[in-house]
């Protein structure tokens, strides 16, 4: 079984923007619902999500609102709420209708400067009530101006408190840039992940919370490349060997798209912490004129690598995400 | 010849430093200038950046102050005029004493949201008065928060078309960063090489400054790693081939520090692009447990690819260095 860690809902149908559109004009009550059809979700993923994993081969795909929608840097919290559980129920409904096809992974309502622990009630919510396995938690609710304090910092430990009772993982994912500087998905996601690991090098995190999973996305941001700074940096910081210090607790996806890089990614990282993912239909939607294949189509890249152990590549493609994910039983 | 385009002067004297802290606290002039003697000069230089010159067998390094220590975002723009004045002079006082080691390059007194074209004067200084080959431009003065425009804006443009008159291309390197988020070396060095890489292809920068060149030092941060992600990215922006649109004034230096690294780089990015460099003495200082070598050796990478033509090592060795600075004669 093929499962795709990381995808969004990036083709959700117009009455999701319509609604958010109403809601940040003020037109909208809470207990108003966006007004789609089960046919509207069925045409907006059967070209898309659902026929690339066919011509993929890919099985069951986690998969979580728009991340470049999540917004958290608009409105205010309740806005954020009310944004969060419309997305999120969105996603059950796909799932609903597509049990074989995706599983479902949470929005959070976070927003800035507001503590972590208002996300605890629709994370439960979506979990305990609607099957989700996973969240995606934003380690930037500000947009690109990087006001929170690090992942590591106790503002987000009751979060983690109750990721851990629920044994759900969070992948760490930012959402749109409002800063001119940053590009969304050309800067400020991949710094995002390169952040997020040189925050967790610093801190002692899992000390506190051993069983606390992360999944960095886009096959980590920056920091297999450069795998020999990070070791460096956390020798010199007195830290353990990052295998010890992290790794029993992060885990890198295959969101890079092309096969130099996903060769490097599997050369330095072990297989143990390297989850199957392409984010499609996400950041990069062209045919790479160099292959004459889609830039996203990652399980080419992996299938490619003949010096990869089959035993390696079902981990990957599998094994792992079932350890990371132990909620999704499909 | 074997040149490293990007050191910095990490082991300046006590009595920069002292300067510093006595201009922060208001108490020096001007005039005043730091009390170091040649002989200071020395002894920083000889145990640390001229041993590992000999040791690691290259011969001259291009030199700047401490990229940490240019500190934009602290005090005022005569703060920032005064202190890059100072950190100049004393790299200018380096290469007197050992032209055949160091060429000069120079920090720039910018300030946050104060006109990039108060640099001018300098730069000019610097390049015109004292032999200074290229400068470090920071895309980020404020010091981690971003709040400067993009570098494709014209705001930069009256301190490009200084360099292309001066023919001196710039690093585009950061400083410390004050946003906790941001480990300086981890993260914000990283994420600011991925950024201004980012800003480049959504602009036509190189349109209007065709000679203009810039060194994207730290490998180019997360950039040859998700090289696909870049080019489908810039395909889908409707932007000429990368190889057009930016890489006949784009260039990545060699820190990085480790071999699968160095390997993805040299395979990814062609060899006219790249510029041999380490960094030392700089961010990671230790000895690799699983090498037994300096992480920041980078020099024993490349040495030991055996798919990358001895042409082509003498151009990231030392053709390609010339020819991006044409003002180093040495």
């Amino acid at each position: 079984m093929i499962i795709d860690c990381h995808g969004h809902y990036t083709t959700a149908p117009e009455g999701l923007w319509a609604w958010r559109k109403l809601q940040l004009a003020g037109q909208k009550q809470s207990s108003s619902k966006p007004g789609i059809s089960d046919q509207e979700i069925r045409d907006s993923l059967e070209g898309a999500q659902l026929r690339l994993q066919r011509e993929r081969g890919s099985d069951l795909t986690f998969f979580s609102p728009r991340a470049g929608s999540m917004e958290h840097h608009v409105g205010d919290a309740a806005v954020s709420q009310a944004w969060s559980r419309e997305c999120n129920e969105l996603i059950h409904r796909v799932c609903s209708l597509y049990p074989a096809n995706f599983a479902a992974v949470c929005q959070l309502p976070q927003s800035p400067g507001v503590p972590p622990a208002n996300c605890i009630p629709e994370l439960e919510r979506c979990v305990k009530e609607l099957g989700f396995i996973g969240c995606n938690l934003n380690p930037d609710p500000s947009g690109g101006w990087w006001k929170e304090k690090p992942l590591t910092d106790r503002w987000w430990y009751p979060l983690y408190e109750k990721m851990v009772e629920l044994d759900v993982p969070a992948m760490v994912h930012v959402s749109s840039s409002c800063n001119p500087a940053f590009h969304f998905t050309g800067a400020h996601y991949i710094n995002a992940d390169t952040t997020a690991f040189m925050q967790l090098i610093q801190g002692d995190l899992f000390k506190d919370f051993p069983t606390l999973k992360f999944v960095i996305p886009h096959g980590g941001g920056a920091v297999p490349y450069h795998w020999g700074r990070y070791r460096g940096l956390a020798q010199d910081m007195k830290k353990p060997l990052l295998k010890d210090h992290l790794l029993k607790n992060v885990y890198f996806d295959t969101c890079v798209y092309h096969k130099p890089g996903i060769e490097l990614l599997l050369k330095v990282i072990p297989a143990d912490n390297i989850l199957f993912a392409s984010e499609m239909v996400g950041a990069v939607r062209g045919i790479d004129p160099e292959t004459g294949q889609y830039y996203d189509d990652t399980r080419r890249y992996i299938d490619a690598i003949d010096w990869v152990s089959p035993a390696d590549k079902k981990k990957i493609y599998e094994d792992n995400v079932r350890r990371v994910y132990p909620r999704f039983k499909g």
